[in-house]
């Protein structure tokens, strides 16, 4: 074991499906990108991470691969600290699309990002060299699955481009539509809570949406994220309205000023992953403590022992925790599940897309979800391992699509040609 | 692997013999009290560590023994579940005496310090299981050997008891006593930097005798701990002698309101192990951010996990940090060597009261230092293993001695019937 070196990284950037899903920005476009990165070592292993699959991220990814080579898997400490010296933010020009709303295509955020993708990988690596899950790595597992959330989303029936035959889903833009989705997803998959993505429509509209919600399934948290896309006014008076209904109140508004503002204005606690999602903010957040609940990311946070180091913070600023997702695939699931499993105040079933992907890259085809809990796996390592046929796919997709920087703002005027985009926009 | 169970915890107390070092609140008391902690699994393997010995700390270990039972090695963050739901703070009149310059006397810190202990032995247990050391099992070193500092203190010749024969070590009383002390172990161990417990004399003495280091040793990083027995008025008059000597002032006034203030009138940064011991102190030195060096002490921060935690967190609000030591042998200092080498921005030397030990607990005899320094252990686990006879021995020890609870004000009654250990003295 001492002996086991890193010999090699690949990092293949793939494409798959994703639906006509709205948000504050615009719309997903057809094709979803990810990374995955493979870790070889000198004795033949492959320890295996999914992240973001956006160009610049490609890029540092590729730059930092070097970086480990020669590394034993178990040099956590090492590889952050090489990481972390070579890998630098995105400068200004560089093509990358700076998501408000996806704190993962920040590049400033770009050793994070690199240092939990190759965590995720090395973590499995030793997994699969010990014989013991990843949780059991991060101090084992607190639950025996990990509780996830139906995430609703406002949608088309169909993509502007039409690359594909229209997903099962079909339109949800009314009350009764959303209501007919969650319906859908709480039976399919078991949850046993409900977040709606909002910021779309006009509040009045996502406030009777989520009381159609409630009226529908009286037993279930409810939760409504609007994506900073309402101004301080907006959000001051939906509290009004929203403090009986909802488990928490996750980023209306923008900036940490206004939500603290905002929090002095109602009683439900806030929630956040977008004005909390460096250590910078922790800290400034931390002297106001206007948001109660971090929606931790692994993918960003720095990875798995960082993300539990997050939540001992959390726990001593008093801070509740959930987990915030992006479009994935199953790798990410499983760290993420492992992750979850393993970090005792993340108590917050955890936002996942997962049931928006219809593709998988991992073998054995898409994860089972029971009671809308994923199984907390047992097997070494990460306990999923890569499908080499749906990677090559997938990746061929990727050269195919086209796509290389998520851009939901031009997706959007492919409907609406006057879609300003302009935040907060209610 | 999955079987292994833990079957049985064993907790001894024992006494060994330490010399009489003075400090701001009396003298040390001829027997050191230490807890040896062994964690047997079915499977026939034994894990160990080290911590306090005072005799509520010995009554919420053997509490904490049977919540262990049945849990696999790897299931820590169970155990610190389970001790954090059973074990409680100290009451008022429980016979312990909290001391105000040894953190890990406070029985308000009972489950962090329960916690630690039994988070080593169980570690211990996983690297022997895994083949690893346990630095491997905290991400892996960063460095190979820990530094650490000469921890000079003003000392008798003798006990006044007279148990044994005095040490080889003298007097230290005077400037040019402490020099001498600092030539020995810095001879003898090779330390590359200096710290002196003061609060002891008044403090020009102990500033002379800070100058007497300086102009015996140019190079080396020069420390001094007054213990908070100086007022600050007092600190602050003598900062302007210091800020040019010190690596960093320890301590040197009572509170976080008190270092505050001082901060604002020195160059030198303030280092303590007294006003930031919990996450609720540190969240509120966050805020004024006036200490800019935490000392850390896995044995009362909760283990060595919850410690590479502190060290994030001191790394996100801006502090460098150090680490602080009580009297004690080399399963503790195997322990902190683990932690320290895992620890990045764990730069500077640590202190130990090792050198003044002269017995062991541990096979092979005591634990050699080059340079200054601790190499890290490649062997699995810690890396040490209980002596048996010995473990007898000072068990034997501590049944005969008859000290209960550190009292380092009663002893220094002996010596001066009229030492009032008012703090601040100065």
């Amino acid at each position: 074991m001492k002996n086991t070196k890193i010999r090699a990284v690949r990092i293949t950037p793939i494409a798959f499906r994703d639906g006509p899903l709205l948000n504050a920005s615009g719309i997903h476009e057809p094709w979803a990108l990810r990374s995955i990165v493979e870790v070889e070592t000198s004795d033949g292993r492959t320890g295996i991470s999914e992240t973001y699959g956006d160009e610049p991220m490609v890029k540092v990814l590729q730059q930092a691969a070097s970086l480990l080579e020669g590394l034993s898997p178990f040099e956590l400490n090492v590889m952050e600290a090489r990481v972390r010296a070579t890998i630098r933010p995105g400068k200004a020009g560089d093509g990358s699309v700076q998501f408000e709303l996806a704190p993962g295509s920040h590049t400033a955020k770009n050793a994070d990002k690199v240092i939990s993708a190759m965590e995720v990988a090395m973590l499995d690596l030793q997994g699969q060299m010990l014989g013991l899950p990843i949780c059991d790595l991060l101090g084992g597992a607190v639950r025996s699955e990990v509780p996830y959330s139906a995430y609703l989303f406002y949608k088309y029936a169909e993509h502007a481009d039409k690359p594909y035959p229209p997903d099962a889903w079909g339109e949800a833009v009314t009350p009764a539509q959303v209501v007919q989705q969650a319906r859908t997803m709480v039976e399919q998959y078991g949850f046993r809570s409900i977040k709606l993505k909002g910021g779309v429509f006009p509040p009045e509209q996502e406030i009777a949406a989520m009381k159609a919600l409630r009226a529908a399934f009286p037993d279930l948290p409810l939760r409504l994220d609007p994506n900073a896309n309402w101004s301080l006014a907006t959000s001051i008076a939906a509290a009004k309205e929203l403090d009986d209904l909802l488990e928490y109140y996750e980023d209306p508004t923008p900036g940490q000023d206004g939500m603290a503002e905002l929090a002095k204005h109602c009683r439900m606690p806030l929630a956040t992953n977008m004005v909390v999602t460096t250590m910078e903010e922790f800290r400034r957040n931390a002297s106001t403590h206007a948001v109660k609940i971090l929606l931790s990311d692994h993918h960003y946070w720095g990875g798995l022992r960082a993300t539990a180091a997050l939540a001992r913070m959390c726990s001593v600023f008093d801070m509740g925790m959930s987990m915030h997702s992006n479009s994935h695939l199953g790798i990410s699931l499983m760290a993420m599940t492992h992750a979850a499993a393993a970090i005792p105040n993340l108590t917050y079933a955890c936002d996942t897309h997962y049931p928006w992907q219809e593709e998988e890259v991992i073998r054995g085809g898409r994860i089972q979800f029971h009671g809308g809990s994923v199984k907390v796996p047992g097997e070494p390592g990460l306990g999923v391992q890569i499908d080499p046929v749906q990677l090559a796919r997938l990746h061929q997709q990727y050269l195919d699509c086209g796509v290389r920087n998520r851009n939901d703002l031009a997706q959007m005027r492919k409907y609406d040609p006057g879609f300003a985009g302009v935040s907060p926009r209610y």
